[in-house]
């Protein structure tokens, strides 16, 4: 496509054109020569054809400028009154999603944002919308007078102004195409209307720049190319804008999905849904800190788990209960794992014969979860693993549950230290760094990115944790891993209060804290267990995300409180 | 069956028997007649054959006793160690409802709690054994020596002292019966073994009191029967026991059940769930009191609502979203239908045309629930009804909606009054009795205990109501009605910053103090619209409950932070 020719450049017409004038005013003093008459007509001649030419041709510019001015295509752009619910006309509004090669030649009308656009010269730009995770390319191109969609050059200009990330409504036809830098790559559509329903002010950082993978931008930079990184604190202080990123809208699908796997695989289970408190008169559960809230004229807590509430409607006969809400730590915690607010999937049981029953009715949630990321949100992985790169997850039929002590003595034949770089005792609390060794140790050996640990030592669980029946100083208790990291906890609990008082005691702590928790169980509670998984963590770890809060719509830790 | 036999009362035998001993001491001095001798030989032999009636009474008693304390059926009863998970049998565990005919003369094992017992006499008693909402007769009675499963005197006298609410371990054969006093009717359990596995301490009240409906106990007095009615402050001090009937089961079954219609519905068009933080920088919303957290060096607020971040789920491209999750209200309200936490069943999805798409699909929800709960749940529906009594809930297809106006226009026309008693005027407000009232005449005209009042006057809703695009002084902002009681509240919100701005200044508030929540939509925000369900408020209106609270598992309220 040629450029656009400028308005012609002002001649100095009126100068030249002045000469016959002036010569015909003067007659004397000295008449000219013959020669010099004739050259003097020829000239005369030759000015006022040129003259004649000029005005021609500024007769046509100005027909051609009041041409301009006229616009046909006003009706075609502009900015849409606030929507206020001004009329519902039932028109069908197309998704980039749906778009098929029925729809080549149709006229479509979609909303979305306007993504980015190239200009090419003053009669044509190249627009990108984008839907969620879907880009679609538009093309706008001022139209010739007997075409039915009139796209007047004011028009072409327009859509070249338009902020990024506004709102577009956009009317035209779907045509095939082969698009390399969108989404829907079959398709573009070229643009008849195009008007502006929300502007966007100015942007903290573009979709592509917080979209590209670590590894993109190294090639670009091994390429002499300069490419922004956005930040996490910048993502998560403009979070509205960072979570319209493919990825994002691909992450939080799958928490979603996450959800709903969990729930219809405990529904299938006859598990029922329970809602228990956040507002808790005492802080039942010794160990992580409370946040305290202002109740009217006394105190409440926030609850740090739904452990206590749980536990009461096992008591109360419910048999199978499940939550998901949100569980609250005042830990000052600053770790690219801990938040101060996260969600809780929450399960608690009666158990028959066997502690056993629980931790493999947990184990079988984690595996209907793995199936079903993979197999209903492939393309959202595939989206994600796009930016975080990160391993594919593996995981066994099998899965392997290794107690606590072969646990330990895994990681003392591989040579794992202590805290202070000793070598690891039998005894030993696991840091961190052991517990992903640890996740490497039985990758190399099981092939999985996913194992149970069991009977972990009394000292180091909750004084609910119900002992083991022959060794006094291990629990019924056991931690889930994902790729080296504690996703899940749980145990058998003591459901008897005066065992629940003596445990306290030998525990060195004081039943009298206790009271209400102990005197849930006075009723008569059956034997149960259950554990807590972490939604947030499950997501991070899974996708390999590198940081909780990413898994997280609005983050919650010591230092952030919005937005 | 005949009283047992008590051991023979001693007789005065030794006396008796000492007589011939006596008489054969003395010769001298005068010999007796020879009747005498005679009679006196009768006697002894008499005496004599007492005496060996005696001993031989005697020695059978000592043999039955020792029969007796040896006690035949000692391994088929007693209390169980404490439940450690000490061994895993993999035996079958039945389920009170899967009982069929085929199970007729099978030995089955269950764990159940002891709902009630009545003993006859010593050597027979009838258990009612309880699992969730089903109940079962077993019968235990002293086996004959030849039976195969021993059951003792011992045995039935345990059975007879073990507390109600105990939770047992019970074997036996299951007949074929006909029992009126239990859910399961056909079948009764003849008890082989039976085990405490865990006790139960005193009762604060039974679950036949905490069970009767008001009708019951009514007919009952009218009989001159004395029945407990246990108070609703009393069922909530003590809900481990009160969560227990099988209304409250039933309740907290429809509970979990609208929650999974909800987001199946939802799911299904096209919703992705969402999960947004609690704690809160700031208090967003006017209105509403809110909490205070102390969050380590400074001051965070309990979300009276996910209102903002919702919408920025929508400003963020999301699209349709939603979330169950609680919401807290600072408020100092005792009533019977205000909590402080309550559960949250938000949507906000972004608007083509139209904020009644959005009406449209909150009514759909509710359609969708009102369906489920009827079909799903029609066991339970009836066992609370069963209870509570209340009127079946009607509903018809085209839902009523009806605006502001008319409902005020309704209300004049049927006489009622303002809060002073004077007749209500045009602007008024809505009190909660002329909201009932008005369900009562809307129940007259259309017959349905469900409609939609549209087109609120903007000073009763929130700054953030988008105004009606012709009529300044309303909104386009929605209340759902059931029976006459609020319990949706949502409308077509503002997505522009500027006129966000223009809105509050009008309404005389200070938008500075609203920046985070106006700066969410500086990056463009599609139109959209939302609303939240009260859950605990369609439970308890659905069901006709009287009170909040029965439909929370531990219910808060100003005054109760506890269990």
């Amino acid at each position: 496509m040629s450029e656009p020719t400028n308005p012609p450049a002002p001649v100095e017409a009126p100068a030249a054109a002045a000469a016959p004038v002036a010569a015909a005013e003067g007659a004397a003093p000295a008449g000219p020569s013959k020669s010099e008459l004739k050259k003097r007509a020829k000239e005369a001649e030759k000015a006022k054809k040129a003259a004649e030419r000029l005005a021609r041709e500024e007769e046509e510019r100005k027909q051609r400028e009041a041409a301009d001015a006229i616009d046909n295509a006003t009706q075609n752009y502009g900015k849409l009154p606030r929507h206020q619910s001004q009329e519902r006309l039932g028109r069908q509004w197309l998704k980039f999603e749906n778009i098929t090669d029925a729809d080549v030649g149709k006229e479509v009308l979609f909303r979305a944002r306007l993504h980015n656009m190239r200009p090419q010269a003053a009669k044509m730009a190249f627009l990108q919308f984008r839907q969620q995770t879907e880009t679609l390319q538009g093309v706008i191109a001022v139209s010739k007078e007997a075409d039915v969609h009139q796209v007047s050059k004011q028009m072409v200009k327009y859509s070249q102004g338009i902020p990024a990330e506004s709102i577009v409504v956009v009317e035209g036809e779907i045509k095939k195409a082969d698009v390399k830098s969108c989404t829907i790559q079959q398709y573009e559509i070229s643009i008849h209307k195009l008007f502006t329903a929300v502007e966007s002010e100015a942007l903290p950082f573009s979709i592509e720049d917080a979209s590209r993978s670590e590894a993109e931008i190294e090639r670009g930079e091994a390429e002499g190319k300069q490419y922004s990184r956005v930040s996490l604190p910048t993502r998560l202080d403009n979070r509205v804008m960072d979570l319209r990123t493919p990825t994002n809208q691909a992450i939080f699908r799958i928490q979603s999905g996450i959800c709903n796997i969990f729930r219809e695989h405990l529904n299938g289970l006859g598990f029922t849904e329970i809602h228990t408190p956040k507002l808790q008169g005492a802080a039942t559960e010794s160990g992580a800190s409370v946040f305290k809230v202002q109740y009217f004229n006394s105190t409440a807590f926030l609850a740090q788990s739904p452990q206590l509430a749980k536990q009461m409607c096992i008591a109360a006969d419910m048999d199978r209960v499940y939550e998901i809400a949100p569980v609250f730590r005042a830990e000052d915690s600053n770790t690219y794992r801990h938040m101060t607010e996260f969600m809780g999937l929450d399960i608690e049981m009666a158990i028959s014969e066997h502690y056993h029953e629980v931790l493999e009715t947990l184990d079988s949630i984690f595996k209907a979860l793995f199936n079903g990321i993979e197999t209903k949100y492939a393309k959202e992985v595939a989206a994600v693993r796009a930016q975080f790169g990160g391993e594919p997850f593996v995981f066994i039929d099998k899965t392997p549950v290794i107690t606590f002590a072969e646990g330990i003595a895994m990681l003392r034949e591989a040579g794992a230290t202590d805290f202070d770089g000793s070598p690891l005792p039998e005894d030993a609390d696991l840091s961190t760094e052991n517990e992903k060794f640890l996740g490497r140790l039985v990758k190399d050996k099981y092939k999985t990115d996913y194992f149970i640990m069991d009977k972990f030592p009394a000292g180091f669980r909750p004084f609910y944790s119900m002992p083991d029946p022959t060794n006094p100083n291990v629990v019924n208790s056991y931690d889930f891993y994902l790729r080296g990291e504690e996703i899940l906890s749980g145990a058998q609990r003591i459901h008897d209060p005066e065992f629940l008082t003596e445990r306290l005691v030998a525990l060195g702590m004081n039943p009298a804290e206790f009271k209400s928790y102990i005197d849930a169980f006075r009723l008569g509670c059956p034997p149960h267990g259950g554990g807590g998984i972490g939604l947030e963590r499950v997501v991070f770890l899974y996708l390999a995300l590198g940081n909780i809060r990413r898994a997280s719509l609005f983050p919650r830790d010591p230092k952030r409180l919005t937005p």
